[in-house]
């Protein structure tokens, strides 16, 4: 990433986004400031939705909702506009994937409500920052994510089973690394499951359902965390006739310090 | 309180309460479970609501939501029904206290939400068990309660000033205070403030707003934690056409043990 990036403030990473100037991915981008999946539902479907969320926060840690029709978000930055804060949106619609689009000006509606659900950027910067090694930020792959046999709390028509993400560790930093998620709640958390995978419905840890296959070193074993793909799935089974998601990857940047996403609202 | 009624599990204490046979307050009921502060609200309320404790969740930690007309909660407890579960409710029309009931049996609507919202009790018994003393359990009164000059963040109609409770503390309690109430953000988290009572806008620490005044011994301090207060004041501001409350003391009794209400939902 161009260093300027990675220097630039949450305002100042939206704007070039906005503009334009940047379009890729935003991970490394703002450090230090919380980024946020994105779902962008019509108002009839944001009461279940947002039961959903309340239902299974360490896979959805809700940290946003906007008013109904208002593309802006002050809870979580003073210009945020949805209409063209993200580097790329994809377009669901009746479920399935219709489109992938760099702003959404031309489909916003006045019924929508953006909800908006804290990513594991912050805990791995946390993670790293405290000694605690992220296989795939070393080799620069996508981190392992599998679907598991853990039900989801169904919401109306919001349901299924939950996504995780997947980091070999050593036994020490898996200790250490529960202690460190728990501070975390509003990006997943602590853990979901450690050690045998087959516990949580995984049947081939080489064979992720998204991401790519982590190699392990001696003595290391699984450790899962919920995973921010779970909501899109659920939202996939909820067929609704419009819903909107940020493009894997091209998160929405906060004004909200990574550390301070418990305290935010109030 | 009767020695059988602390030692019921919170199936048998709401089986009390339902049948008539405790008609009094909750506190010490089936003790290490989450009791819930209530609010009923029409659906067409509801979404304003749930973003309202999300954008204020040290006042309003949202614990639970049920299904639009369903009086269940089976996300907090397999047998609740919320028409005869609480020993007394207090019924708001227009933002006024209309009347208080022991059954809401006859006013159930179709389109009634119910919100639980997580009480102060767990992080008191917590304290203890881990040696802060409490001056108003040792006194037998109720905790200090005041309004504060802290905005909350609006959502729709719900907006208001945060009421917070007061607790005198030694400096090393406070710190051990805060420590242990990070523990438990499901039922307020750390306080929102501690020392000068006049920098959040309390005047007079002798004339708490609800409650008893508390008194202060040699050294120690005021500690300030946000209130289920406070999603009341909310409401009455909103004078919503017909709202349900517990009335003050008479929770829900819920099946979620104290110390794993972040846990709860998946």
């Amino acid at each position: 990433m161009n260093p300027s990036l990675s220097a630039a403030s949450p305002a100042e990473a939206r704007r070039l986004i906005r503009t334009g100037a940047h379009t890729g991915q935003t991970a490394g981008m703002a450090p230090g400031y919380l980024q946020g999946n994105i779902a962008i539902l019509p108002a009839d479907l944001a009461l279940d939705f947002a039961r959903y969320c309340q239902r299974n926060p360490k896979p959805c840690p809700l940290v946003g909702v906007s008013e109904t029709g208002d593309p802006s978000l002050p809870t979580l930055g003073a210009d945020i506009d949805m209409r063209t804060d993200l580097s790329g949106y994809n377009v669901y619609r009746d479920g399935e994937l219709a489109d992938t689009v760099s702003d959404i000006r031309d489909l916003w509606r006045d019924d929508f409500v953006t909800f908006v659900l804290g990513c594991s950027f912050s805990f791995e910067d946390a993670l790293v920052s405290e000694g605690v090694p992220l296989r795939h930020l070393e080799t620069g792959t996508t981190v392992s994510m599998y679907r598991t046999n853990i039900a989801t709390v169904p919401a109306g028509p919001f349901h299924g089973d939950m996504v995780v993400s997947m980091r070999p560790l050593k036994p020490a930093d898996a200790i250490k690394a529960v202690e460190i998620t728990a501070r975390f709640p509003e990006t997943h958390g602590t853990p979901v499951h450690l050690g045998d995978p087959a516990m949580i419905g995984v049947d081939d840890i080489a064979r992720p359902d998204w991401g790519d296959p982590a190699e392990f070193r001696d003595g290391e074993i699984p450790v899962f965390w919920a995973c921010g793909v779970t909501p899109q799935v659920a939202v996939r089974q909820a067929r609704p006739p419009i819903c909107i998601t940020h493009r894997p990857g091209s998160m929405l940047i906060t004004d909200i310090p990574s550390t301070e996403a418990r305290q935010t609202p109030g």
